[in-house]
């Protein structure tokens, strides 16, 4: 049995942030499964890596309802690890695409849930979106002794305080339908200037937000939006 | 003035861990400036580059001295960054190399904390240690609402532990000299079998501890040693 499966993270968006790993391989793949998130719409994953894909290989793209259901969900996760281990016992080389990093924040984990370690498994890593947002915003995280943390706007306004009093850093993730929430928090706990917020990172969509002071409603924000904080920096500079 | 200034994350180790951006600038500079620990050693970041730097571009290995004062590490950054910013306004391409991403935890910043943002500035992003920890490791970081932290083990042991209780997932970094302490922390916190510890991930010196229940006093760690904890994750599956 010579099958195996990749799971390779591509990276935040620009087609050329991806490894140079995770191109190779993807040019030498049989089966490619492309993540998207919305019935018809195409997958991000799959135009980011458009270019590196031989004609030889079948291109599969599954939908991963954000909505859905729990049970709904886990039925499409059952049928693709299902399908992705079916490839690898035909023979063949398999990948699985997925943004980012593959193992933060990464659809991927729950078919790594079913699939579990196996010897015709590799991960090939990727670079996360907050690193491209600070690269971008030319904002720098923790360094030295300082310490990170990363956190989805959707946990309770307790817990987002509590992780920003206790970090010097801090990646605010899903901005989205929170930001005037995030907003008053960060200026009552003084972090405004010390605050970035960024869509779309490294793509021809991007936006950056350096200065979160003024309230805007009519800001329509992306969904990709992240916002983030570094005490020991300061976003006018 | 045509000059333009690369802070490239070359990735965790493996040369073909660098992004396919990072890869091509590398071999389109003038001058590269490689970061070394030691004054002699070879630079890990120049290996890992190495097979991208055309002929023609020059080579300057910088030592910056990890056990060395404030003082004298300030005087090597400002002479650094000085030395960047003459090779810019001389209208060359010049890159400045760093492991993992450009951003966290990088020698980088030390750099733009002098230079500032600047037109003829672009950053490129790399794959941090972790992600590629995690890769290699087959152990996921955070996913969904979780949350993740990154920290030092130089840091005390109130504030750890207090990052591992806040935290469903943590990357506690600089593990060397430490291990027996950060053991015992994570023994009394029953977080042993949600922790995996790596060395050198992706080199061909990589290790990787499953089980750090039994204490292994013959053990020598490597210099880049970090554990992951994820408590939603049992490191014998």
């Amino acid at each position: 049995m010579d099958g195996k499966l990749y799971a390779i993270g591509v990276g935040p968006g620009a087609s050329d942030l991806i490894t140079v790993r995770g191109a190779r391989i993807i040019g030498e793949l049989d089966v490619l499964y492309a993540p998207a998130g919305k019935k018809g719409a195409p997958s991000l994953a799959h135009t980011i890596v458009q270019e590196y894909v031989s004609a030889k290989t079948e291109v599969r793209t599954y939908h991963f309802l954000m909505q859905a259901s729990a049970d709904d969900k886990a039925a499409v996760w059952d049928e693709v690890a299902q399908a992705l281990k079916d490839e690898v016992k035909n023979g063949r080389k398999v990948g699985f695409i997925t943004l980012g990093d593959a193992m933060l924040f990464s659809t991927w984990v729950s078919l790594l849930e079913r699939i579990g370690r196996q010897p015709w498994l590799e991960i090939v890593p990727g670079v996360t979106s907050f690193a491209a947002i600070a690269a971008r915003g030319v904002m720098p995280l923790a360094m030295e002794t300082q310490t990170m943390a990363v956190i989805s706007c959707t946990v309770s306004e307790d817990e987002l305080e509590q992780t920003l009093r206790s970090h010097d850093c801090v990646v605010l993730m899903k901005v989205y339908g929170r930001l005037e929430q995030v907003r008053a928090l960060l200026h009552r706990l003084n972090l405004l200037e010390h605050a970035l917020m960024m869509a779309d990172a490294t793509l021809p969509t991007e936006q950056c937000w350096r200065d979160l002071s003024q309230s805007d409603s009519e800001l329509k924000l992306p969904y990709f939006s992240t916002i983030l904080v570094n005490k020991h920096w300061n976003t006018s500079r």
